[in-house]
């Protein structure tokens, strides 16, 4: 008899924050398929004697081909396995479940499909910005650097100068980039940006800017999100400062987003 | 000594779909204070204890006032109670987390966001639509109908015609009116869209169309979300068909997106 496939989102990386089905599928899988992407903490809850296979695919350096991780998915679903697909955040938003989805169909694989909580949604509760506001922002937009440069059907411009909350995935080295291409929207430097890295883990590190200072924000360690638009000013000291020493008693977070701001503080300084 | 608020993510109705971090909330919880949305399944989980306060404001019909929810929802934490701040989806996305997190500031309540599976997550997963495709769609929006008329500051336009996936929450009963600003944005009359009512419980109800046929499509049970895009084509039969029983042995499913299919098929119908 066959297996089934879950492809399950792992959520942001704060295991508190996986769905109570994903947890239960985690503690009863045979076999696990894993990104690089989905954060340490997650392991220890998956069954001891289940098979781990690492399919990670980071920052573009294709360690394995996604036709791969299909034939060894489909593969020990066949052989009667139960398998988890694990993805970090949302298989249905930048997780490739498209692609894995058709190859489960093609070899006739019973499988489902779990959603999990997508690294944006954790970022906004984690730092406090609501992705939309009554009076501030009426719509998200969910979107990719890699596809900014122009080849790609997605008109990126008309996305970001929407007025609309932007949340760029896997936004890349290259902050001067990004943000002459927001500026070519028509975004002003004063728009605020947040760069939040290991949303939600022990690790997180968010550094506060704005669309002018982008090009000098620091490179954060992946998965990294950048957020822009006028709701990041509601971001708060408190809870970015747990992962901030450098923002002094009484230091209004606002202060952050005026183009004169002294440059030593950097919001991204990990706690001592 | 002060109460703790727990503004959280409800998920879009399935309770497997609750984080684990939710429900350990909801069950610690001396009062909880949800939407007319959340679904019913959900209350089961509750403390049997807790208070119960209903502050929803469904459908535009404002019963109690935003002003009225944040003087209760700091009132009981002034008085020492744990408060969970349920909101179906996301509190982060559509779910006016940023006007009550104002208020908690202001009164000086502590206070924590826990995110959800936002409703377009779950029907993603449910229907099985990618709502971003490597091929297909490198960006999703998720907006209101209610900001179609053009007051906000929201380019609605920009984003329905960026050619990313559109994912609409409360898509409101005008479906002519949204398809002519679907067309008004370029859109064509053959992308298809997807209707979901009430995603991931046992009443959910899904209707599949395109553009050119939206505006005769059957008004469903809200919660509901348009999903509008090529990705759309993804949507799986099976899991259609659990919901609708006028999907004929064989019939393709791609039949919905051709303009002059048979009328009488209706991937709303619900179950006998």
């Amino acid at each position: 008899m066959k297996g089934k496939v879950y492809l399950v989102g792992a959520g942001p990386g704060d295991p508190d924050l996986l769905t109570v089905k994903a947890l239960r599928l985690l503690r009863a899988a045979d076999a696990v398929l894993y990104d690089d992407l989905v954060a340490p903490e997650i392991f220890s809850l998956i069954a001891s004697n289940a098979q781990l296979h690492n399919v990670g695919k980071r920052c573009g350096k294709k360690k394995i081909e996604q036709e791969q991780i299909n034939f060894l998915m489909v593969g020990l679903a066949d052989s009667g396995l139960n398998v988890v697909r694990l993805k970090s955040g949302d298989p249905m938003i930048f997780g490739r479940a498209g692609e894995e989805i058709e190859a489960l169909r093609q070899a006739d694989i019973p499988y489902e499909i779990v959603p999990g909580i997508s690294s944006a949604l954790g970022a906004a509760a984690s730092i406090e910005i609501p992705l939309t506001h009554r009076r501030i922002s009426s719509a998200v937009v969910f979107i990719t650097a890699h596809h900014a440069s122009g080849s790609d059907a997605i008109n990126w411009a008309k996305l970001a100068g929407s007025g609309g909350t932007l949340v760029i995935y896997m936004p890349g080295p290259n902050y001067a980039e990004i943000a002459g291409k927001l500026r070519k929207a028509g975004l002003t430097d004063d728009v605020p940006c947040a760069l939040v890295s290991k949303a939600t883990t022990s690790q997180q590190r968010v550094h506060l800017t704005t669309v002018g200072r982008l090009k000098g924000a620091p490179q954060l360690p992946a998965p990294t999100l950048l957020v822009v638009g006028e709701v990041v000013r509601m971001a708060h000291a408190d809870s970015i400062g747990q992962f901030a020493t450098s923002l002094t008693d009484g230091q209004s977070l606002s202060s952050i987003f005026i183009e004169d701001a002294p440059s030593s503080f950097r919001a991204e300084e990990p706690v001592a």
